[in-house]
């Protein structure tokens, strides 16, 4: 089971005072983007894979998703989601993404926020998600760009002239990267953009869109102190596709 | 027109030196993470998009590409490659990839090495290689990585433990970057992964394959100086393909 950082008083301490957890979507600096990614929701099947709070589920019902199942690993974070709504089209679910079981095609969106860098293997999960989604059902996803967890110490330092730089190293050594994010041993899991990628496309997905998260230029005017997160890439997002028709073009 | 970098004496002089120069192909350090990505060549119609001195047209032809039509801007380059060889299936003709002109349909294999981050806007090529493709055909190619070219000053430096680390920054921030490589004065052209598969994407291709090139372990073992190189992806890869069908799915 993957770590359950969560579910530590540290952790969840730290992390229910960041703005995407007090102000949810819009609170989240990459939801712009994120967002265009997405199918029109009305009619949809949805699961969010780590729904934490429950943002994602409540924005989805507003948008017209006919049912939206919640799946999380916290109890701390499922307890919250669930005293947030009173809505009888979400369901919430402690689940292990690491043993995941899904109906097969009963979901037309996957979602999945931030979560994915916290699994040693995105295989077996992306198999699951492929199997649980009707034929051009869509999985978008957001998770910590490689650039970012790629060094094995994490911090900026600046150039010769003084402008913020982001060293990389240990860039192709994929495996655990053990961080202070919020709480002091926080593994999450370096991979490649390659292997996100291939592991996608190994699995049956067919990548419709790729996006690289850092401070756009509006957020930088209204939050100049962000300046500095558009000189790397923060969040990799992506959008696959399950291919519409079973018929095997090859 | 693009920068015609090759055909200035001091970048052709160090270029000509290069391993990748002298040795063709198995010179090249990222050529076992390539060819895996190239279809079985028996029979192709090929076209390499900045052939250089022809290593790739003749490799293709011992592999039984029924015809390779090598493309170049530098008429050194060029006449290089014709004096190296005197098959009637290989043809070279002088190029600007920025306004190329293809027969529609007319290739099976399109082929390009380290040329793309020449080029100020890869659109237009795109449009071009894949109308030039045959349903099913394939684009393969190779780019500096985006994490090389991003700086605004390229260099190593080494972390708090005295290991080598690559600075990034300008990631977010597109176009020119004027390096010292061989000739001081070179132009490229940066551009995000996102930008390069998303505009494949857009342009009706469906992605095979990405890879990150760094030196292998094995790379490692013969030649300990280049630990550094898996620090940090040196070239990006990448395997597309022209769906195989016309009619269009959605």
């Amino acid at each position: 089971m993957a770590q359950n950082i969560y579910d530590r008083p540290d952790f969840f301490a730290g992390y229910s005072q960041l703005e995407r957890s007090v102000a949810g979507l819009s609170g989240a600096a990459e939801w712009p983007l994120l967002r265009p990614l997405l199918p029109a929701m009305a009619g949809l099947r949805v699961v969010d894979l780590g729904c934490g709070f429950g943002w994602f589920p409540r924005w989805a019902r507003t948008q017209g998703a006919a049912s939206v199942l919640g799946l999380d690993l916290s109890e701390n974070m499922l307890a919250r989601a669930r005293a947030m709504t009173t809505d009888a089209g979400i369901t919430y679910r402690r689940a292990d993404l690491e043993q995941l079981d899904l109906p097969e095609a009963g979901f037309d969106l996957a979602y999945s926020a931030l979560v994915l860098h916290y699994l040693p293997d995105i295989g077996p999960l992306l198999r699951t998600v492929r199997r649980a989604l009707v034929p051009g059902g869509r999985f978008v996803f957001s998770v910590e760009h490689p650039v970012l967890t790629a060094p094995v110490r994490q911090g900026w330092t600046t150039d010769a002239e003084g402008r913020h730089a982001w060293p990389i190293n240990g860039y192709l050594d994929e495996g655990v990267r053990t961080t202070d994010w919020l709480a002091p041993g926080v593994v999450k899991y370096h991979r490649t953009v390659a292997t996100v990628l291939n592991t996608l496309i190994q699995n049956d997905f067919v990548i419709a869109a790729v996006e690289e998260y850092g401070a756009t230029l509006e957020q930088v005017a209204a939050r100049p102190e962000w300046a500095r997160e558009r000189e790397r890439p923060l969040f990799l997002l992506v959008s696959a596709q399950a291919p519409r028709s079973d018929t095997n073009p090859a």
